[in-house]
């Protein structure tokens, strides 16, 4: 230990490495269920220049180490279970660049989402990707991340045109380039984005940004049944509308939000949704979407055009997770996180509500269901053996469903520890070519090891 | 030879493997200036199985196999450099299944983007992706082609969900999932898009689609100079209008056009434009666009919005390489390909028409302008070695200028043998990264041999 800290200090400043219990501890974690685990130390680089120093010593003692950003991850990418280092990104938190012309930022890893959006405000423009969580832009990349905007700008991985990634060696590299899109070489981008810090730690992205919507309209929705609710989706999908959101909440996550936001909605399956575009052609993509809802037995359909209101609406939501948490003291957080075709997508969600009632505990379904991604979330006491064996075995059948009609064991919060075991169902034989590429990028296995695959 | 012959046709019936002459002759070339090579066999494989059995018998004879679709790729990727065997998918061109409900068609990779378009018209669908040649689909995604409507719908790349792949050693994966989108595992949809046959054979796609938008308007506009044209296109893009089409063409190209498509169009700087979306919307947008056109000085706008009309512009425009074949017979066409960023694009193509200017050789610019892509058509006679030496030097210059900027060599035909050697400058440390993958996937190096990378 104390030669691989003075390897450490060579380069870094004191400050820069600590085994501090506390920090320790606060790097031990994500905000779900999943157990803990302690780094042995918590490195904190400034530069690129630093992050290779600090691969370079892990390399030499082969020591495991972990990328982390805020820790908001919901599969356990960021809990270190075979300790080593925990390389925390919050230090390289600067906006480099601006390139207002060619809708591209460059950031450090460590800045988070909202940081990012309150500069881009200046210039009319917004970074669309929003998982709910202020993460890391470097964390949202590393897990390629999503939420309720996707369905018109897409996922995390869309938006990154370059990153600069130190590798296991500590060697860096550029995974893209700044032009809108390219036939050169393999897709690096692609590759890194998703790869939760097993390939190699981000120390620079350059993302897609863009201006900020001419007109935007939020509605809420509400449907006698979960089927006529998707079925209303569909048909807006079908029909071409660009929606820019489309959520749909059930009736147990309706009494939490009402609860936690002081919200009087109706105890209904709900669509929460949203339209961005020219005031025209924005009217009449709500006309054609109130007629769909009104085919699919739309009970009440409500706008909200002013900011004040429809920022309410959507802090409504995206405070679903802390409105269980907030509700239910003691118990830890559960999420499952399907994503099936959307023709699956109806049956799929009654399911789990059928599964989830079986269940006994507290929980409800919501879900960007425009691409077909849904969660089932479930407060459990960890103290209760059964309980916690229960949740699990409803994690899996909800997992197994989907996996069984072509979807994915995750849409959008990863494998990290959480997803590992369902990898081999879903991948089959391409699971040996992930295992192949990773032991290409990092023979010793030391980059968050045996997270995604386990490497023998 | 004999040997190999034969273990093909232990499971391929006679007609299925061919060493005629004439048939090796077609698999010989490309449609530009590549130089020829012959494979030695050519095979015809009709099903999964087919392929399978044809990469393991390559494998046991260490024989190069390179993929075929219908030739129309223009950096020399379809030739057989080290012979071997060509595997032609021209069998393999069956629409599996259109799943309406999920915007998805399932289909084989011989099957060609018209033959495709055909027959999702029936369902009132079609699919985006339009690189000019009636190319096939795995072609399309064996070199991540794009083209004119990718500016709004995004290159191949994005339309790809799912593919199966027959690996070097005849295993058999997939690549992705049915669902819109997936945070598990390494993303090797994206991997094996663009990997231009060097990772493996595609023997099925399973792509998005999208409803035909309910009103559609073309446009032509002109401009007194480059710049201004490109400014507006930064104007458009940076006002948020979600234009679908956005191409340059300059005066030279607009002359071939006009000569061999019996069009009338002014020769200046052109963009030719096209809007999908909802009536009112669409007109709103096409309002913006006419006073931003207005602010650049923009000589003529005129709308087609009659479908004969706006075929015709779009054909012409389509017909622009053939417009140049056809104007300079016993010629051969050269492609530059690159695309820098939005800022950076009207300095690239002034730079590349004062190049263009010196070669004294036939040739004009025309571009993707929304995704910062352009290329420089040049027609050479391969004759004249002085000649074609030039022309290299033009592509060179064109291709460093874009590097220099933070461009890529090639923003949609791909890497082949014809951008080969800029590889390493433009991906530096990160060509080792793209070296390792080929040879965890391909150790005996088979697969395409030598395009996109050397490996020694």
């Amino acid at each position: 230990m104390e030669s691989i800290l003075n390897a450490l200090k060579s380069k870094l400043a004191d400050e820069q490495v600590t085994t501090n219990q506390t920090v320790r501890e606060l790097h031990s974690r994500d905000e779900t269920y999943h157990e803990t685990s302690l780094p042995d130390i918590v490195v904190f680089p400034k530069s690129t220049e630093d992050v290779s120093h600090i691969m370079k010593v892990a390399q030499e003692f082969k020591t495991p180490v972990t990328p982390f950003g805020v820790g908001s991850s919901l599969e356990g990418h960021v809990i270190p279970y075979q300790n080593g280092m925990t390389v925390d990104f919050s230090l390289m938190n600067k906006i480099i660049e601006i390139k207002e012309n060619d809708l591209l930022v460059t950031v450090q890893p460590g800045v988070t989402r909202e940081q990012l959006n309150k500069e881009l405000k200046k210039y009319g423009l917004f970074f669309p990707v929003d998982p709910g969580a202020n993460a890391t832009l470097g964390g949202m990349a590393a897990t390629n991340a999503s939420g309720t905007t996707s369905v018109k700008y897409g996922v995390m991985r869309d938006q990154v045109r370059d990153m600069e990634v130190v590798l296991a060696n500590g060697s860096v590299i550029h995974t893209g380039s700044l032009a809108a899109k390219s036939a050169s070489g393999y897709h690096l981008n692609g590759l890194f984005v998703g790869s939760e810090g097993t390939l190699g730690c981000f120390t620079e992205l350059t993302l897609q940004v863009y201006g900020i919507p001419e007109h935007i309209v939020a509605a809420r929705a509400t449907f006698p049944t979960f089927t006529q609710a998707i079925d209303a989706v569909t048909a807006i999908l079908n029909a071409g509308i660009p929606i820019a959101r489309v959520e749909f909440v059930d009736e147990a996550t309706v009494i939490q939000i009402n609860k936690f936001s002081e919200t009087n909605y109706p105890i209904e399956p709900t669509l929460f949704l949203e339209f961005h575009g020219n005031q025209a052609g924005l009217q009449a993509d709500v006309d054609f979407t109130k007629e769909i809802m009104k085919d699919h037995d739309c009970q009440e359909f409500i706008f909200e055009t002013d900011t004040k209101a429809r920022n309410h609406l959507w802090d409504a939501r995206h405070n679903v997770a802390y409105a269980y948490i907030h509700g239910h003291v003691g118990k830890k957080m559960m999420l499952t996180d399907v994503a099936v075709p959307i023709s699956e997508l109806a049956n799929a969600i009654i399911y789990a509500r059928a599964e989830l009632d079986k269940l006994g505990v507290p929980g409800g379904l919501l879900g960007h269901v425009g691409d077909g991604n849904f969660h089932g979330l479930i407060m459990i006491d960890m103290t209760n053996t059964e309980e916690v064996q229960k949740a699990k075995e409803f994690n899996e059948k909800v997992v197994l469903y989907a996996l069984e009609r072509g979807g994915t064991c995750t849409g959008e919060h990863g494998v990290g520890v959480g997803k590992k075991q369902y990898q081999q169902l879903e991948h089959g034989a391409a699971l040996q070519i992930m295992k192949q590429i990773k032991k290409a990028l990092d023979p010793n296995n030391i980059l968050n090891p045996n997270k995604i695959v386990d490497m023998e």
